[in-house]
């Protein structure tokens, strides 16, 4: 039988609650779509999970290590879902790190979501979320597991023919979906919030960046408002789950789906799902 | 044999991966000081931690239900440090809370920590942390398991003769400790932080707060730079564990404790350390 969860390498659905993850939020993750039992955009994830590790002072596991233990858990699996989760591992009470910490690392298998049809090729109604985020450079762009602005911000939508909530800074700036990056379409500018402070930098946001060019758009990290989304001319969502989602509406505003750019989300799509 | 911890009353030292206290930060916790079986400041510490499970829409278990587990780690045991873990259980892949959600609730016990008597008598010297503190008035106040900032900043401080940890906020306003609030005072004055943005409410500081116009001094909360506090005569950290720690240096400036109310700290740390 393929195990669900792998602790430390070992099939066992538990871990200490002395965990510096659970008792602090003190590790990473990284959710990644897995096809053929192959994980998609591994090298983006596996850079920023090291980046992370970096910015927290934590030992990364071998890039070998981690590839052999997602085999273990997505064996002959139809198309799921990879949560990695790494942990300073268990260490004292208190907030001081332990000088050598002995990382914990999850891998965990879920089924692949089950998203309607219509929000990949019609788009997706998104809100505004009340909740907002804060801000600290030090813990921008990497992912974490602090969490709980997302976690409050996704609880404000009831509604569950709202796709996404739009999380904006403490000074009003958008920084993007709580599980999303976001993309705006103004003339032939393609606009994305700077995630100087706040926001996760998306594996396939930067695949977005990167491919822009090539399609004739100029690709651009700066700082939005509320209202300059409303008066874009379109706008879109990315993460490695959903690829990328066209926005529909956005509370009062309706957007177009023929000012995006078609090729490139073709592109950016096939990326995000090809192992 | 007494346990060292109980999750959802069982005395195991594991819970699920999936919990979500370790996958978002998504949970509160209390640290506490035990003294005859008994927490101390039982009445401050459910208060907060009920009013954070309000802020986050988590259930919180009852009073007796705790207090119970309480004695059962703790019975007849020396002093030590309970601490009380409460998250929002497992619960599906994504930030979106589960409608009716299943707390989990750990209660660990630790050894009472031995700082040097010293530290109690002639004062602590600490540093100013280069880590920010973000800010979100949503999370403000209360006790939450996103503490990545903390963790980040007490690694900075390698000399073990340094107690403490000073940080500011983004716009470089003292906050308090990475582990306790802190009082300053000026003249007849006792000052401390505002906590609209950022930090926790401690429950000692509560007591401070409470008592300080008894003793004559006007206690205010306000915002407080690090140049306030190197023109203060005096200065002191709070917390459960510690009670009140003077502080006779920070950084260059050099703190005497004639200036500190020597009364109300007497009573503060009796209090403190009373079931």
């Amino acid at each position: 039988l393929t195990p669900r969860v792998l602790v430390d390498g070992v099939a066992a659905g538990r871990l200490p609650a002395t965990d510096r993850g659970l008792q602090y939020g003190d590790g990473l993750f990284e959710t990644l779509a897995v096809r053929g039992s192959a994980p998609c955009l591994w090298s983006a994830h596996f850079e920023r999970l090291s980046l992370g590790a970096q910015r927290l002072g934590l030992p990364c596991p071998p890039e070998e290590l981690l590839l052999r233990e997602c085999r273990r858990l997505t064996n002959a699996s139809a198309p799921c879902v990879l949560k990695i989760i790494l942990t300073r591992g268990s260490g004292g009470r208190g907030y001081r790190p332990p000088a050598h910490p002995r990382p914990t690392r999850i891998l965990m298998r879920h089924p692949w979501p089950d998203h309607p049809p219509a929000w990949y090729e019609e788009g997706v109604d998104v809100v505004f979320c009340r909740m907002r985020l804060g801000s600290n450079p030090a813990l921008a762009r990497i992912k974490h597991l602090n969490r709980l602005e997302q976690v409050l911000a996704r609880a404000e939508i009831g509604d569950p023919r709202i796709a996404e909530g739009i999380m904006c800074d403490g000074e009003g700036r958008v920084i993007g979906g709580t599980m999303s990056n976001l993309f705006a379409v103004a003339g032939d500018r393609l606009l994305t919030p700077r995630l100087d402070g706040c926001g996760i930098a998306g594996t396939v946001r930067a695949q977005v960046l990167r491919l822009a060019g090539a399609g004739g758009l100029e690709a651009e990290e700066t700082d939005l408002t509320p209202g300059d989304l409303a008066a874009a001319d379109g706008m879109f969502l990315t993460n490695s789950l959903i690829g990328v989602w066209p926005v529909r509406r956005m509370e009062s505003s309706t957007f177009g789906l023929e000012s995006l750019p078609e090729r490139l989300i073709r592109e950016v799509r096939e990326l995000a799902l090809t192992p």
